[in-house]
C-alpha cells in the first residue's frame, strides 16, 4: 500500500513575487471575514510589515517565535481571532520562517476544528478542512511550505498535527525575503534541510521519487552552503521545496528523532537542535557528517557544546523517550528491527555526547 | 509577473499502485453518474483491461490513438458518453500514453463546457471546472500526466487547451505499467522528455524552479537511457514528472514547434515527430543533439529519413505556418527578437532537411 499524498496545490515563485499576494488573495476575499496575516515579529520594525497588502477588514498579528511553538500559543491566537471577529476568517497568511509557517498552518486548522491543538497531535486525527491558507517563506530549509505537518510542543510530546487538511493552499516562494538573516540562523535552517536529505537518501522507505527530489535538494545544498552563487537563495527556496517533497514518500531518520529530545527537554530551536545531533551521528551518516562539517567551517559555525551535560538521570530519560517515540524515523532509519538495534541506553549515550 | 501555477495535488507512486485505485475512486463516487474510464484500445486483450476497477453504472471507453487526437474525436467521444448517460459522470479516468491522456483530460472538459473541443484551443479559454479527473500514464515522457494542456489538432491547428482546469486532480504512476512497451515508441516518448528538458534549460525563460526540476529529469533520462538501471522505468516515469514540472515556468523551443508543423501535416506522432525534428538542430542545440544521437545508437533507434521531400509549396508553407505560430516558443528558445532570427525561409530550410 501506498501513500496517495496530497501536495500544495499552487506555487508561485519568483524573486519580487511577494508582490502579486493581493491579487492572490483577491479571488478568495469572498467571505464576509477578512485575512488574517501571521506575521514573525522580527518583522516588527522592517520594510517588510508595511508591504503586507491589508484591506479593511483584515488583522495583522505578530507572532514570537522565541521559543519553539507551543500548543497552548496556538490556542491563544485562535482565541485571540475569535475574540476580535465572530466570523470565521478568509484566510491564513504565515509570513515568516518554519515556526511562523507552522504557527499559520496550525491556527488555520484550529479556526475550524474543536478544542485545543494538543487533542490533534499526531496522525490523521484533523477531520474538517482548515480555512484557505498560504505560507510564505522568509528563511529556507525547514520545508515547512510543503509539509502535511505543523510540529508543536505540547503538555507532554513535541509532535506535529500530520494530516492533508495540514497543507498549505498556496506557497509564495520568493528568494528576496530571504535577504538579510543572519548567518547562524540562515545556515542552521539550511542544515534541517541538508539532513532531511540525508535521512531520506540513506533510509529504508526510499523510493525512486524521494530519490530524485532528495537527490537534487543535495545537490543544491551543496551549491549553496560549499560553492559560491549569487543566485544562492533561489537555490536555497528550491533546496527547501524538493527536501520538503522527498520526505512526502520517505521519511527523516535518527538525527530528527534525537532532535526532537534536545528539543523537548531544552528547548533548543529545531535547526540547530539538528546540528548538534547530527554532529555526533558519524556511525549512521559518516559521509554526511563529514560534509556537514566541511560546510561548518567555510561559514565558520561554532556549534554550542555539551549541551546535555548538566541534565538530571530524569531529564536524559524524558529526553530518551521523546527521540524514541518517534517509530516510524526510527524504521526508517534501522529498519523494522529497529527497537533492537536502538536500546534505550544506545540512544542516551548519543544524547549525552552532544 | 509570475505565474502562479497550479499542479497536480495528488499523486500516488510506486509499483503495483494501479491496484490502489478502486479505493482512490471510492471517495469520489458521490454523484448519481458512474466513472468513465478511458482506455487505449491497444490493451483490449490485454490483462490491463481485466484490472480496470468497473463498479455497475461505469464505462469503459476503449480509444484509438493511431491518429494524433483530433477535436472531432473528443467530441464524438463526448457525445458517445452523454447519449449512454444523461448525468454527469462522477469521473473520467484517463489510462495509456500521453494522447490518451489528453484525449481523457479534453472529454472532462468538454462534459461541461459547452461546443467543441476547437473552440477552447488557445490559452485560458475553458470557463468551468471539468469532471474529476485521474490520469494513469502507461508510457512516460510527454509530461501529459503533470501539464495544464490537452494538445489537440483541430480543423485550423493543432494547439491545446491550455487551462488550470485541464490538469489532472489525481495522478497514478505506477512504473509496472510501463512493462511491455515496444522499443521504438518507449524511446520517441521518452525523447520528447529528453528534448523537452534540453529546450527548457537552454531557455530564455529558465528560472530556478524550472533548472531543478529540468537539471534532475535529464539527469534521469541519460540513467534510462546511456545506463543500465534495473528500475529504468521508475525513473522514466520521474523524468517525465520532472519533465512536465520544469516546463511549468519555462517553455519548449524550437524542437517542438517545428514538430507541430510535421504533425499538422503530415500526421506525425509526437514523439517521433520530435526526434526527426531534434535530429536537425544542432545549430540550436548541439550537445543535446549529440547526446540524443549516442541514445539512438545505444537502442537501435533508426528514424524516418526525408519525411518532408516529397511535400507540394503548399504543404510546406503550411508547415512553417503551424510552426512559427506557436510565438511563446520561439522566443523561449531565441529571445523577444525571434521573428528577426527565424524568418519564415530559415524555418522552411529546417523543416526541408527533415
Amino acid at each position: 500500500m501506498y501513500r496517495n499524498f496530497a501536495i500544495v496545490p499552487r506555487i508561485i515563485f519568483g524573486r519580487g513575487s511577494f508582490n502579486q499576494l493581493d491579487e492572490i488573495l483577491a479571488a478568495r476575499r469572498t467571505s464576509d471575514g477578512g485575512m488574517v496575516f501571521i506575521l514573525d515579529d522580527v518583522f516588527q520594525d522592517r520594510e517588510l510589515r508595511g508591504r503586507v497588502p491589508l484591506h479593511e477588514g483584515d488583522r495583522l498579528l505578530l507572532v514570537n517565535v522565541d521559543d519553539e511553538p507551543k500548543t497552548s500559543y496556538i490556542d491563544a491566537l485562535v482565541a485571540e481571532i475569535k475574540a476580535g471577529d465572530s466570523r470565521v476568517p478568509a484566510g491564513i497568511i504565515g509570513i515568516g520562517g518554519g515556526a511562523t509557517l507552522d504557527i499559520a498552518k496550525a491556527v488555520a486548522l484550529l479556526l475550524t476544528n474543536p478544542g485545543s491543538a494538543a487533542d490533534y497531535q499526531g496522525w490523521d486525527l484533523i477531520k474538517r478542512p482548515a480555512v484557505y491558507k498560504v505560507g510564505i517563506p522568509t528563511l529556507s530549509g525547514t520545508g515547512a511550505e510543503i509539509s502535511r505537518t505543523t510540529v508543536l510542543t505540547g503538555p507532554e510530546k513535541k509532535l506535529g498535527i500530520n494530516s492533508d487538511y495540514t497543507l498549505y493552499d498556496q506557497i509564495v516562494l520568493d528568494p528576496e525575503l530571504l535577504a538579510g538573516v543572519p548567518t547562524d540562523q540562515w545556515f542552521y535552517t539550511g542544515m534541517d534541510c541538508y539532513i532531511h536529505d540525508v535521512e531520506s537518501l540513506q533510509g529504508t522507505y526510499l523510493n525512486e521519487f524521494s530519490k530524485a527530489y532528495g537527490e537534487k535538494s543535495l545537490e543544491l545544498c551543496r551549491q549553496v552552503f560549499l560553492e559560491e552563487h549569487p543566485d544562492r537563495d533561489d537555490k536555497l527556496m528550491m533546496a527547501s521545496y524538493f527536501g520538503g517533497m522527498s520526505i512526502a514518500y520517505s521519511q527523516v531518520g535518527a538525527c530528527h528523532a534525537l532532535s526532537y529530545g534536545l528539543s523537548f527537554v531544552l528547548g533548543i530551536h529545531h535547526g540547530i537542535g539538528c546540528c548538534i545531533a547530527f554532529n555526533q551521528l558519524d556511525e549512521f551518516y559518516a559521509e554526511g557528517v563529514a560534509e556537514f562539517r566541511q560546510m561548518m567551517a567555510k561559514h565558520d559555525i561554532r556549534l554550542p557544546q555539551q549541551v546535555t551535560a548538566g541534565l538530571s538521570d530524569d531529564q536524559m530519560e524524558q529526553m530518551v523517550t521523546v527521540a524514541l517515540g518517534l517509530a516510524p524515523l526510527w524504521e526508517n532509519c534501522l529498519g523494522k528491527n529497529w527497537r533492537e538495534l536502538m536500546p534505550r541506553e544506545r540512544a542516551r549515550r548519543l544524547l549525552s555526547r552532544m
